[in-house]
């Protein structure tokens, strides 16, 4: 039976906790702020540390700013056992590490990829790191340390990804700092703005500044620990953004509307005048945004479908998608995948079927033929 | 019985078309593109314009370039009718279509703020415009139109809100437009990242950048037409970076630790020596993203209940919250919300009672007396 030690009874530490348990470790948690513990312990099942022997495994689960500084100090207090961490940033808080004196064989860093909205012990679930990537730096650190670091992560159900601690920072600085950096801004120029604008908000509002709710404290930490890789970030950001800004003020001179395309043209479009090149500038940031959200994993990031898409409108009645099933299955057509689209108040329904580009034709004919009303 | 021809067979034609039939609207819907009207007559049952008599009304809903000039031709070709549009900038396509000879008594400019990720007549639901704000921006319309305009809005569910074209823009510069190109801005980093960077993705990230999906080709059109609203929130929030990045530059100095802080303090968090003012330039803009959003109405932003949380630890069992209810009937205090954290795997769970501030001592020293786990 491996024995886990776990230090700070936040949601991390809480939850790595619970999960270690229900895998079969023996696990103790402690805090500094006894009431905070006695609550992780209540909550955890785990015994209140600290532990009559050294265990095999201490995760220290404090926030970044300590994170280096118990490190060492629980390196010192448990000579044979294998320290690790959770903090969002690596190189920081290791270098502190070393440093203040840790002993770099026994030192593997982490960062489970998980969190919630919800913080504290209370917030804590064994689930919390289900199917996670959980990054390990391993440094210096023995083989057998890393591996025991790896049992860990896997006995929660994460993802262990191995990684340089620098490597690491980028990737996050990336795909979390600067996003958080971003919501910020965003949401910081509703701070003083009128209540007449911002009853305007809709969910798209609500979903790019949802993590600009986090604990400024703690992000505050986070942020400065990885200063160096989140200003290259921001800078490029910073970049793209003065382009569009330049865009715009070309823009904002744009006349009206081009002279003469008078009302006699119905449905045209009035040509821009000048501008086609800021245009292109703004433009060409939506596209990159776009490319760029498309590849972010995940059910929003799946790759589009390799399927030719058959709509047909049939009538809100029973047995009419029975109808079409049959249809495609008498031409041996098979479908892929299938998608309906219907309202409240609507008396039809939009059917779309995937299937391979190859049937799609055929199947549109056959479809039109026996009267059906298909769409391209 | 009220006529509405609607041109244009997009999103937010069609679901208009949808939304006013179910309210007993008689309605047309046109496309100059044959196969998108077939669809939308297809789906809405509404019927296929031109209609034989001009309508009462006309609800342009074609892409923001193309605005302006289809209102001033809807105000010719139909002599009576009143023009509205639905576009997500007000004041270039109504100067527009005003250059361009539109009736100005006639014509209401409108923006619903509704919208879906699916696009085109195929994402149309009678239900899009449901309890979302409607903007009319009267300008020099006659009170009647104005009033009709309004009917419809409600008819679709939606709230009228009414106020100037250049109030609306500035508020969907600061709610709307900034985010989109935040969200655009943060994806684009993405662009050229490594793909080990990128699996580290999680639900943060995803929320920023979801509406960086949206379709380069509308969106450009609508950054550029609110470009003199939009370049003043970008210009504030270009400061707001610009210190962060100061911020960052100077904190990318600081020593890894406090030399002397040593593993004898254990749980001692190494004090950063410089960058006190550059963190405080952190931790304001989160403090202020924090702030704004807050104030964003909505389920996220609803203010904090003003009830005090008593939480207790219990196991996980049946009739466990029963006998706290009872605990709580008889001492006569009312539980006015009430949470419940449970994990799977773990034993017991906690329960977060949520009463008046007055009563919450006493119900803990009760609940504590009769020998539950109760914490602070």
């Amino acid at each position: 039976m491996k024995s886990l030690l776990v230090v700070g009874s936040g949601l991390l530490g809480t939850s790595a906790a619970l999960a270690a348990r229900r895998a079969g470790w023996l696990v103790w948690i402690e805090d500094r702020d006894p009431q905070a513990q006695a609550l992780a312990v209540d909550l955890s099942g785990a015994a209140a540390g600290p532990p009559s022997e050294d265990p095999d495994l201490c995760l220290v689960c404090v926030p970044p700013d300590a994170t280096g500084g118990v490190l060492a100090a629980r390196s010192y207090l448990h000579l044979n056992t294998t320290v690790s961490d959770v903090a969002s940033i690596k190189t920081k808080p290791l270098r502190e590490a070393e440093i203040l004196g840790a002993d770099p064989a026994r030192l593997v860093g982490g960062h489970p990829m998980a969190g919630r909205e919800i913080g504290g012990a209370r917030g804590a679930r064994a689930d919390l790191f289900e199917g996670r990537p959980w990054v390990l730096t391993p440094g210096a650190a023995e083989r057998s340390r890393v591996d025991l670091v790896r049992e860990l992560a896997l006995a929660c159900g994460a993802l262990p990804v191995e990684m340089g601690a620098r490597a690491h920072d980028e990737a996050v600085a990336l795909v979390s700092h600067a996003p958080q950096v971003v919501a910020s801004l965003a949401a910081a120029r509703l701070a003083g703005a009128p209540d007449g604008s911002i009853r305007l908000a809709g969910q798209g509002l609500r979903d790019v500044t949802r993590i600009a709710a986090s604990d400024p404290g703690l992000w505050t930490q986070i942020l400065a620990a990885n200063s160096p890789a989140l200003r290259a970030v921001l800078a490029d950001l910073r970049d793209d953004l003065d382009s569009v800004l330049t865009a715009l003020d070309t823009l904002a001179e744009e006349p009206a509307a081009e002279p003469g395309s008078g009302p006699d043209q119905p449905d045209r479009i009035p040509a821009a005048r000048g501008g086609a090149e800021a245009r292109a500038v703004v433009a060409d940031l939506l596209e990159r945004g776009r490319t760029g959200r498309g590849r972010i994993p995940g059910k929003h990031g799946a790759p589009a479908q390799p399927y030719a898409v058959v709509s047909v409108v049939v009538d809100d009645r029973p047995g009419e998608l029975a109808r079409i099933f049959n249809e495609a299955g008498a031409l041996g057509v098979n479908i892929e995948d299938l998608s309906i689209e219907h309202s409240p108040g609507q008396d039809v329904g939009l059917v779309e079927l995937a299937v391979a580009p190859a049937a799609a034709e055929a199947l549109r004919a056959d479809l039109r033929a026996r009267g059906w009303r298909v769409h391209e």
